[in-house]
Protein backbone atom coordinates (compact mmCIF):
# COMPACT_ATOMS: atom_id res chain seq x y z
CA UNK A 1 0.00 0.00 0.00
CA UNK A 2 1.61 3.76 -1.23
CA UNK A 3 0.62 6.07 0.79
CA UNK A 4 1.11 9.52 0.69
CA UNK A 5 -0.02 12.78 2.99
CA UNK A 6 -0.81 16.73 2.07
CA UNK A 7 -1.97 19.78 3.41
CA UNK A 8 -2.90 22.54 1.81
CA UNK A 9 -3.76 26.41 3.60
CA UNK A 10 -5.37 29.41 2.13
CA UNK A 11 -6.26 32.79 2.86
CA UNK A 12 -8.79 35.23 1.51
CA UNK A 13 -9.64 38.62 2.76
CA UNK A 14 -13.52 39.42 3.09
CA UNK A 15 -14.83 43.09 1.37
CA UNK A 16 -18.14 44.81 0.47
CA UNK A 17 -19.46 43.74 -2.82
CA UNK A 18 -18.51 40.06 -3.47
CA UNK A 19 -19.92 36.18 -2.92
CA UNK A 20 -18.98 33.95 -0.24
CA UNK A 21 -18.23 31.07 -2.02
CA UNK A 22 -16.86 28.08 0.26
CA UNK A 23 -16.50 24.35 -0.76
CA UNK A 24 -18.68 25.30 -3.95
CA UNK A 25 -21.40 26.92 -1.57
CA UNK A 26 -22.59 29.93 -2.04
CA UNK A 27 -23.04 31.14 1.57
CA UNK A 28 -25.60 34.25 1.94
CA UNK A 29 -23.23 36.15 3.98
CA UNK A 30 -22.62 40.74 4.58
CA UNK A 31 -19.17 40.35 3.29
CA UNK A 32 -17.53 37.81 0.38
CA UNK A 33 -14.29 36.63 -0.43
CA UNK A 34 -11.47 38.75 -2.30
CA UNK A 35 -9.47 36.85 -5.24
CA UNK A 36 -8.77 36.53 -8.94
CA UNK A 37 -10.98 33.24 -9.18
CA UNK A 38 -14.42 32.89 -7.22
CA UNK A 39 -12.02 32.79 -4.02
CA UNK A 40 -13.16 29.18 -2.60
CA UNK A 41 -10.91 29.43 0.43
CA UNK A 42 -11.98 25.78 1.04
CA UNK A 43 -11.39 24.43 -2.43
CA UNK A 44 -8.25 26.18 -2.79
CA UNK A 45 -6.65 24.11 0.28
CA UNK A 46 -8.16 21.07 -0.96
CA UNK A 47 -6.19 21.42 -4.54
CA UNK A 48 -2.84 22.45 -2.35
CA UNK A 49 -2.95 19.49 -0.30
CA UNK A 50 -3.61 17.09 -3.43
CA UNK A 51 -0.91 18.84 -5.57
CA UNK A 52 1.73 18.28 -2.47
CA UNK A 53 0.85 15.02 -1.29
CA UNK A 54 2.54 14.07 -4.77
CA UNK A 55 4.75 17.12 -4.95
CA UNK A 56 3.04 18.56 -7.83
CA UNK A 57 3.86 22.33 -6.82
CA UNK A 58 0.71 24.62 -5.68
CA UNK A 59 -2.08 25.98 -6.70
CA UNK A 60 -0.40 29.08 -7.80
CA UNK A 61 2.12 27.32 -9.82
CA UNK A 62 -0.95 25.86 -12.02
CA UNK A 63 -3.22 28.22 -12.28
CA UNK A 64 -1.73 31.86 -11.98
CA UNK A 65 -3.75 34.44 -10.72
CA UNK A 66 -2.18 37.11 -13.11
CA UNK A 67 -3.84 35.02 -16.49
CA UNK A 68 -6.92 36.04 -17.04
CA UNK A 69 -8.41 32.41 -18.17
CA UNK A 70 -8.71 32.11 -14.17
CA UNK A 71 -10.44 35.56 -13.91
CA UNK A 72 -13.61 34.92 -11.73
CA UNK A 73 -13.68 30.92 -12.53
CA UNK A 74 -15.32 28.23 -10.62
CA UNK A 75 -12.68 26.73 -8.34
CA UNK A 76 -14.81 23.93 -9.04
CA UNK A 77 -13.22 23.45 -11.92
CA UNK A 78 -9.61 23.98 -10.69
CA UNK A 79 -10.13 21.17 -8.51
CA UNK A 80 -11.44 18.85 -10.97
CA UNK A 81 -8.06 19.86 -13.18
CA UNK A 82 -6.42 19.13 -9.33
CA UNK A 83 -8.36 15.53 -9.23
CA UNK A 84 -7.61 14.65 -13.08
CA UNK A 85 -3.42 14.78 -12.08
CA UNK A 86 -4.06 13.00 -8.80
CA UNK A 87 -6.03 10.21 -11.12
CA UNK A 88 -3.16 10.37 -13.55
CA UNK A 89 -0.54 9.47 -11.15
CA UNK A 90 -2.71 6.43 -10.01
CA UNK A 91 -3.73 7.71 -6.68
CA UNK A 92 -7.51 7.86 -5.12
CA UNK A 93 -8.25 10.17 -1.99
CA UNK A 94 -8.48 8.27 0.95
CA UNK A 95 -9.87 10.62 3.13
CA UNK A 96 -9.19 14.18 3.50
CA UNK A 97 -10.43 16.75 6.49
CA UNK A 98 -10.53 19.98 6.32
CA UNK A 99 -11.35 23.18 8.76
CA UNK A 100 -13.02 26.64 7.72
CA UNK A 101 -12.02 29.64 9.92
CA UNK A 102 -14.18 32.39 9.69
CA UNK A 103 -15.86 34.89 12.54
CA UNK A 104 -19.18 34.89 10.68
CA UNK A 105 -22.05 33.60 9.40
CA UNK A 106 -22.22 30.31 10.96
CA UNK A 107 -21.36 27.53 8.72
CA UNK A 108 -22.93 24.66 10.31
CA UNK A 109 -25.70 24.12 7.90
CA UNK A 110 -24.09 24.46 4.70
CA UNK A 111 -21.69 22.26 5.65
CA UNK A 112 -23.63 18.45 4.32
CA UNK A 113 -23.70 20.22 0.63
CA UNK A 114 -20.07 21.27 0.78
CA UNK A 115 -19.30 17.71 1.96
CA UNK A 116 -21.19 16.53 -0.79
CA UNK A 117 -19.76 19.02 -3.56
CA UNK A 118 -16.24 17.99 -2.76
CA UNK A 119 -16.52 14.22 -3.03
CA UNK A 120 -18.74 14.14 -5.30
CA UNK A 121 -15.65 16.27 -7.67
CA UNK A 122 -12.61 13.83 -5.92
CA UNK A 123 -14.96 10.78 -6.72
CA UNK A 124 -14.71 9.49 -3.23
CA UNK A 125 -17.73 8.69 -0.87
CA UNK A 126 -19.02 11.46 1.85
CA UNK A 127 -17.64 9.85 4.99
CA UNK A 128 -13.96 10.40 3.39
CA UNK A 129 -14.75 14.31 3.01
CA UNK A 130 -14.67 16.49 6.39
CA UNK A 131 -15.52 19.99 6.53
CA UNK A 132 -15.23 21.43 10.29
CA UNK A 133 -15.72 25.26 10.82
CA UNK A 134 -14.04 27.15 13.44
CA UNK A 135 -14.18 31.20 14.29
CA UNK A 136 -10.71 33.24 15.35
CA UNK A 137 -12.33 34.55 18.57
CA UNK A 138 -12.74 37.87 17.30
CA UNK A 139 -8.75 38.00 17.32
CA UNK A 140 -6.38 39.37 14.41
CA UNK A 141 -7.95 39.64 10.52
CA UNK A 142 -9.98 36.58 10.41
CA UNK A 143 -11.60 37.57 13.94
CA UNK A 144 -11.98 41.33 13.13
CA UNK A 145 -14.20 40.02 9.71
CA UNK A 146 -11.39 41.05 7.67
CA UNK A 147 -10.16 37.63 6.19
CA UNK A 148 -11.23 33.79 6.02
CA UNK A 149 -8.59 30.91 5.64
CA UNK A 150 -8.86 27.34 5.48
CA UNK A 151 -6.36 23.98 5.85
CA UNK A 152 -6.79 20.57 4.70
CA UNK A 153 -5.28 17.90 4.99
CA UNK A 154 -5.17 14.72 3.33
CA UNK A 155 -4.31 11.02 2.67
CA UNK A 156 -4.21 9.44 -0.88
CA UNK A 157 -3.55 5.77 -1.78
CA UNK A 158 -2.14 4.34 -4.67
CA UNK A 159 -4.76 2.57 -6.61
CA UNK B 1 -4.70 -1.45 7.23
CA UNK B 2 -7.55 1.27 7.44
CA UNK B 3 -6.33 4.39 8.08
CA UNK B 4 -7.84 7.91 8.31
CA UNK B 5 -6.34 11.66 8.79
CA UNK B 6 -7.80 14.12 10.76
CA UNK B 7 -6.73 17.98 11.86
CA UNK B 8 -7.53 20.06 14.57
CA UNK B 9 -7.28 23.92 14.88
CA UNK B 10 -8.28 26.07 17.85
CA UNK B 11 -7.91 29.57 19.54
CA UNK B 12 -8.52 31.30 22.42
CA UNK B 13 -8.19 34.14 24.09
CA UNK B 14 -6.09 35.15 26.73
CA UNK B 15 -7.40 37.52 29.98
CA UNK B 16 -7.11 38.35 33.11
CA UNK B 17 -8.86 36.63 35.86
CA UNK B 18 -8.81 33.41 33.85
CA UNK B 19 -7.33 29.89 34.65
CA UNK B 20 -4.78 28.40 31.61
CA UNK B 21 -5.42 24.62 31.35
CA UNK B 22 -3.67 23.23 28.18
CA UNK B 23 -3.89 19.59 27.66
CA UNK B 24 -5.64 18.61 30.60
CA UNK B 25 -2.75 20.36 32.60
CA UNK B 26 -3.47 24.09 34.96
CA UNK B 27 -0.08 26.16 33.60
CA UNK B 28 0.35 28.74 36.22
CA UNK B 29 0.25 31.90 34.28
CA UNK B 30 -0.30 35.89 34.34
CA UNK B 31 -2.88 35.14 32.01
CA UNK B 32 -5.67 32.76 31.23
CA UNK B 33 -7.91 31.77 28.28
CA UNK B 34 -11.45 32.63 28.00
CA UNK B 35 -14.36 30.22 26.41
CA UNK B 36 -17.16 28.73 27.53
CA UNK B 37 -15.53 25.52 28.65
CA UNK B 38 -12.47 25.14 30.48
CA UNK B 39 -10.94 26.81 27.15
CA UNK B 40 -8.31 23.68 26.84
CA UNK B 41 -6.76 25.09 23.26
CA UNK B 42 -4.55 21.58 22.97
CA UNK B 43 -7.78 19.38 23.50
CA UNK B 44 -10.07 21.19 21.54
CA UNK B 45 -7.72 20.92 18.28
CA UNK B 46 -7.16 17.13 19.20
CA UNK B 47 -10.89 16.77 19.57
CA UNK B 48 -11.33 18.44 15.85
CA UNK B 49 -8.85 16.29 14.86
CA UNK B 50 -10.11 13.15 15.50
CA UNK B 51 -13.94 13.98 14.54
CA UNK B 52 -12.33 14.97 11.45
CA UNK B 53 -10.85 11.88 10.43
CA UNK B 54 -13.91 9.75 10.89
CA UNK B 55 -15.81 13.05 9.30
CA UNK B 56 -17.83 13.21 12.46
CA UNK B 57 -18.14 17.21 11.99
CA UNK B 58 -16.70 19.62 14.66
CA UNK B 59 -16.17 19.86 18.07
CA UNK B 60 -18.85 23.26 18.09
CA UNK B 61 -21.08 21.00 16.32
CA UNK B 62 -21.18 18.39 19.53
CA UNK B 63 -21.14 20.78 22.34
CA UNK B 64 -22.53 24.02 21.45
CA UNK B 65 -20.75 27.02 23.10
CA UNK B 66 -24.69 28.26 24.22
CA UNK B 67 -25.36 25.19 25.78
CA UNK B 68 -25.32 25.91 29.73
CA UNK B 69 -24.38 21.80 30.04
CA UNK B 70 -21.44 22.54 28.76
CA UNK B 71 -20.30 25.94 30.83
CA UNK B 72 -17.03 25.72 32.46
CA UNK B 73 -16.67 21.60 31.80
CA UNK B 74 -13.65 19.91 31.89
CA UNK B 75 -12.84 19.89 28.55
CA UNK B 76 -11.20 16.45 29.31
CA UNK B 77 -14.62 15.02 29.54
CA UNK B 78 -15.26 16.17 26.09
CA UNK B 79 -12.68 14.57 24.36
CA UNK B 80 -13.54 11.59 26.49
CA UNK B 81 -17.11 11.53 24.62
CA UNK B 82 -15.05 12.08 21.35
CA UNK B 83 -12.91 9.26 22.27
CA UNK B 84 -16.16 7.26 22.69
CA UNK B 85 -17.06 8.07 19.25
CA UNK B 86 -13.77 6.84 17.36
CA UNK B 87 -14.40 3.74 19.53
CA UNK B 88 -17.83 2.82 18.39
CA UNK B 89 -17.06 3.23 14.57
CA UNK B 90 -13.77 0.53 15.36
CA UNK B 91 -10.74 2.86 15.48
CA UNK B 92 -7.71 3.35 17.37
CA UNK B 93 -5.38 6.42 17.29
CA UNK B 94 -1.88 5.61 15.47
CA UNK B 95 -0.68 8.70 16.76
CA UNK B 96 -1.37 12.30 17.39
CA UNK B 97 1.27 15.14 17.03
CA UNK B 98 0.43 18.63 18.16
CA UNK B 99 1.44 22.32 18.39
CA UNK B 100 0.76 24.88 21.19
CA UNK B 101 1.35 28.34 20.22
CA UNK B 102 1.42 30.88 22.85
CA UNK B 103 4.15 33.67 23.83
CA UNK B 104 4.79 32.91 27.29
CA UNK B 105 4.67 31.11 29.41
CA UNK B 106 7.33 27.98 28.82
CA UNK B 107 5.35 24.94 28.76
CA UNK B 108 8.48 22.46 28.39
CA UNK B 109 8.15 21.44 31.78
CA UNK B 110 4.66 20.78 31.37
CA UNK B 111 4.63 18.60 28.65
CA UNK B 112 5.44 14.95 29.65
CA UNK B 113 2.53 15.38 31.91
CA UNK B 114 0.14 17.11 29.19
CA UNK B 115 1.05 13.86 27.04
CA UNK B 116 0.23 11.35 30.18
CA UNK B 117 -3.23 13.18 29.87
CA UNK B 118 -3.84 13.08 26.82
CA UNK B 119 -2.33 9.64 25.86
CA UNK B 120 -4.22 7.82 28.92
CA UNK B 121 -7.55 9.40 27.57
CA UNK B 122 -6.93 8.33 24.33
CA UNK B 123 -5.49 4.96 25.50
CA UNK B 124 -2.57 4.67 23.68
CA UNK B 125 0.98 4.42 24.89
CA UNK B 126 3.07 7.74 25.76
CA UNK B 127 4.79 7.87 22.78
CA UNK B 128 2.08 8.20 20.66
CA UNK B 129 1.26 11.68 21.83
CA UNK B 130 3.29 14.31 21.08
CA UNK B 131 2.89 18.05 22.20
CA UNK B 132 5.21 21.23 21.02
CA UNK B 133 5.47 24.65 21.52
CA UNK B 134 6.54 27.33 19.89
CA UNK B 135 6.09 31.18 20.04
CA UNK B 136 4.52 33.71 17.69
CA UNK B 137 7.95 35.68 18.11
CA UNK B 138 6.40 38.67 18.96
CA UNK B 139 3.82 39.57 15.86
CA UNK B 140 -0.24 39.55 15.95
CA UNK B 141 -2.13 38.45 18.51
CA UNK B 142 -0.78 35.30 19.63
CA UNK B 143 2.95 37.11 19.60
CA UNK B 144 1.04 40.04 22.15
CA UNK B 145 -0.19 37.75 24.41
CA UNK B 146 -3.95 37.95 23.58
CA UNK B 147 -4.80 34.20 22.61
CA UNK B 148 -3.34 30.75 22.20
CA UNK B 149 -3.92 28.65 19.48
CA UNK B 150 -3.36 25.19 18.91
CA UNK B 151 -2.91 22.63 16.17
CA UNK B 152 -3.72 18.58 15.81
CA UNK B 153 -2.88 15.86 13.71
CA UNK B 154 -3.21 12.44 14.04
CA UNK B 155 -3.31 8.95 12.24
CA UNK B 156 -6.30 7.04 13.19
CA UNK B 157 -6.09 3.00 12.22
CA UNK B 158 -9.31 0.63 12.12
CA UNK B 159 -8.51 -2.03 14.68
CA UNK C 1 3.83 -1.52 7.82
CA UNK C 2 3.86 0.98 10.77
CA UNK C 3 3.18 4.63 10.22
CA UNK C 4 3.73 7.89 12.08
CA UNK C 5 2.05 11.47 11.41
CA UNK C 6 3.96 14.85 11.86
CA UNK C 7 3.00 17.78 12.02
CA UNK C 8 5.44 21.47 12.54
CA UNK C 9 4.49 25.05 12.23
CA UNK C 10 7.45 27.82 12.78
CA UNK C 11 7.17 31.70 12.50
CA UNK C 12 10.20 34.21 12.42
CA UNK C 13 9.92 38.28 12.21
CA UNK C 14 11.02 39.78 9.12
CA UNK C 15 13.33 42.88 9.01
CA UNK C 16 16.50 45.12 7.58
CA UNK C 17 19.91 43.72 7.84
CA UNK C 18 18.99 39.71 7.67
CA UNK C 19 19.63 37.59 5.30
CA UNK C 20 16.48 35.34 4.05
CA UNK C 21 17.32 31.60 4.39
CA UNK C 22 14.14 29.25 2.83
CA UNK C 23 14.75 25.11 2.82
CA UNK C 24 18.47 26.15 2.72
CA UNK C 25 18.35 28.30 0.11
CA UNK C 26 19.48 32.22 0.48
CA UNK C 27 16.56 34.13 -1.10
CA UNK C 28 17.71 37.33 -2.70
CA UNK C 29 14.95 39.85 -0.45
CA UNK C 30 14.31 43.25 1.13
CA UNK C 31 14.05 42.25 4.10
CA UNK C 32 15.51 38.81 6.22
CA UNK C 33 14.37 36.70 8.73
CA UNK C 34 15.42 37.33 12.32
CA UNK C 35 16.17 34.44 14.94
CA UNK C 36 18.67 32.89 17.02
CA UNK C 37 20.18 30.51 13.87
CA UNK C 38 19.93 31.31 10.35
CA UNK C 39 15.59 31.46 10.66
CA UNK C 40 15.06 29.46 8.65
CA UNK C 41 11.42 29.34 8.83
CA UNK C 42 10.75 25.60 6.81
CA UNK C 43 13.71 23.88 7.71
CA UNK C 44 12.69 24.38 11.43
CA UNK C 45 8.80 23.33 10.63
CA UNK C 46 10.91 20.23 8.85
CA UNK C 47 12.33 19.74 11.86
CA UNK C 48 9.80 19.62 14.03
CA UNK C 49 7.18 17.60 11.36
CA UNK C 50 10.14 14.95 12.65
CA UNK C 51 10.64 15.45 15.89
CA UNK C 52 6.99 15.11 15.98
CA UNK C 53 5.83 12.27 14.63
CA UNK C 54 7.93 9.78 17.07
CA UNK C 55 7.28 12.09 20.13
CA UNK C 56 10.85 13.32 20.10
CA UNK C 57 9.77 16.50 21.77
CA UNK C 58 10.39 19.83 19.84
CA UNK C 59 13.29 21.96 18.19
CA UNK C 60 12.90 24.16 20.85
CA UNK C 61 13.88 21.19 23.40
CA UNK C 62 16.89 20.05 21.40
CA UNK C 63 18.41 23.08 20.15
CA UNK C 64 17.83 26.10 22.63
CA UNK C 65 17.84 29.49 20.92
CA UNK C 66 19.79 31.46 24.67
CA UNK C 67 22.59 28.46 23.34
CA UNK C 68 25.17 30.08 21.96
CA UNK C 69 26.57 27.17 20.48
CA UNK C 70 23.29 27.50 17.62
CA UNK C 71 24.04 31.45 17.29
CA UNK C 72 23.48 32.10 13.63
CA UNK C 73 23.94 28.06 13.05
CA UNK C 74 22.98 26.97 9.35
CA UNK C 75 19.63 25.10 9.93
CA UNK C 76 20.24 22.05 7.44
CA UNK C 77 22.91 20.98 10.69
CA UNK C 78 20.12 21.13 12.84
CA UNK C 79 17.88 19.08 10.37
CA UNK C 80 20.57 16.61 9.86
CA UNK C 81 20.55 16.06 13.51
CA UNK C 82 16.99 15.50 13.56
CA UNK C 83 16.88 13.27 10.93
CA UNK C 84 19.84 10.94 12.57
CA UNK C 85 17.49 10.64 15.50
CA UNK C 86 14.69 9.47 13.26
CA UNK C 87 16.71 7.31 11.67
CA UNK C 88 18.13 5.76 15.17
CA UNK C 89 14.13 4.91 15.34
CA UNK C 90 14.74 2.65 12.73
CA UNK C 91 12.05 5.47 10.55
CA UNK C 92 12.44 6.73 6.89
CA UNK C 93 10.34 9.60 5.62
CA UNK C 94 7.59 8.37 3.39
CA UNK C 95 6.96 11.77 2.42
CA UNK C 96 7.12 15.19 3.17
CA UNK C 97 4.65 18.46 2.25
CA UNK C 98 5.31 21.79 3.02
CA UNK C 99 3.63 25.51 2.78
CA UNK C 100 5.58 29.01 2.94
CA UNK C 101 3.78 31.84 3.67
CA UNK C 102 5.33 35.18 2.80
CA UNK C 103 4.03 38.35 0.63
CA UNK C 104 7.52 38.42 -0.91
CA UNK C 105 9.30 37.90 -2.95
CA UNK C 106 7.68 35.42 -5.04
CA UNK C 107 9.53 31.90 -4.03
CA UNK C 108 8.13 29.67 -7.13
CA UNK C 109 11.77 30.22 -8.81
CA UNK C 110 13.32 28.75 -5.99
CA UNK C 111 11.38 25.80 -4.52
CA UNK C 112 13.28 23.15 -6.52
CA UNK C 113 16.15 23.99 -5.25
CA UNK C 114 14.28 24.00 -1.55
CA UNK C 115 13.24 20.09 -2.90
CA UNK C 116 16.48 19.56 -4.02
CA UNK C 117 18.33 20.60 -0.68
CA UNK C 118 15.42 18.69 1.56
CA UNK C 119 15.45 15.88 0.08
CA UNK C 120 19.33 15.17 -0.04
CA UNK C 121 18.98 16.00 3.66
CA UNK C 122 16.16 13.27 4.49
CA UNK C 123 17.38 10.90 2.16
CA UNK C 124 14.60 10.74 0.19
CA UNK C 125 13.80 10.70 -3.75
CA UNK C 126 12.92 14.68 -4.62
CA UNK C 127 9.77 13.89 -5.51
CA UNK C 128 8.44 13.10 -1.79
CA UNK C 129 9.33 16.68 -1.15
CA UNK C 130 6.81 19.10 -1.65
CA UNK C 131 7.32 22.65 -1.17
CA UNK C 132 4.59 24.98 -2.22
CA UNK C 133 4.17 28.94 -1.17
CA UNK C 134 1.40 31.61 -0.74
CA UNK C 135 0.71 35.12 0.33
CA UNK C 136 -1.17 35.89 3.25
CA UNK C 137 -3.00 38.49 1.15
CA UNK C 138 -1.69 41.51 2.91
CA UNK C 139 -3.52 40.85 6.27
CA UNK C 140 -1.43 40.28 9.69
CA UNK C 141 2.13 40.29 10.38
CA UNK C 142 2.24 38.15 7.36
CA UNK C 143 0.51 39.99 5.11
CA UNK C 144 2.17 43.07 6.34
CA UNK C 145 5.73 41.70 5.62
CA UNK C 146 6.79 41.63 9.25
CA UNK C 147 7.08 37.85 9.61
CA UNK C 148 6.78 34.98 7.34
CA UNK C 149 5.64 30.81 8.82
CA UNK C 150 5.98 27.54 7.66
CA UNK C 151 4.13 24.44 7.67
CA UNK C 152 5.34 20.85 7.42
CA UNK C 153 3.23 17.54 7.70
CA UNK C 154 5.21 14.63 7.08
CA UNK C 155 4.58 10.99 7.14
CA UNK C 156 7.27 8.57 8.69
CA UNK C 157 7.46 4.88 7.44
CA UNK C 158 8.95 1.85 9.44
CA UNK C 159 12.16 0.78 8.00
Amino acid sequence: MKLRIGYGFDVHRLADGHSLFIGGVKVPSEFGAVGHSDADVLLHAVCDALLGALSLRDIGYHFSDTDPAFKGIDSKILLERVFSMIKEKGYAVNNIDTTVVLEKPKLSSYIPEMQKVISTLLEVSEDCVSVKATTHETVDSFGEKRAIKAYACCLLIKK
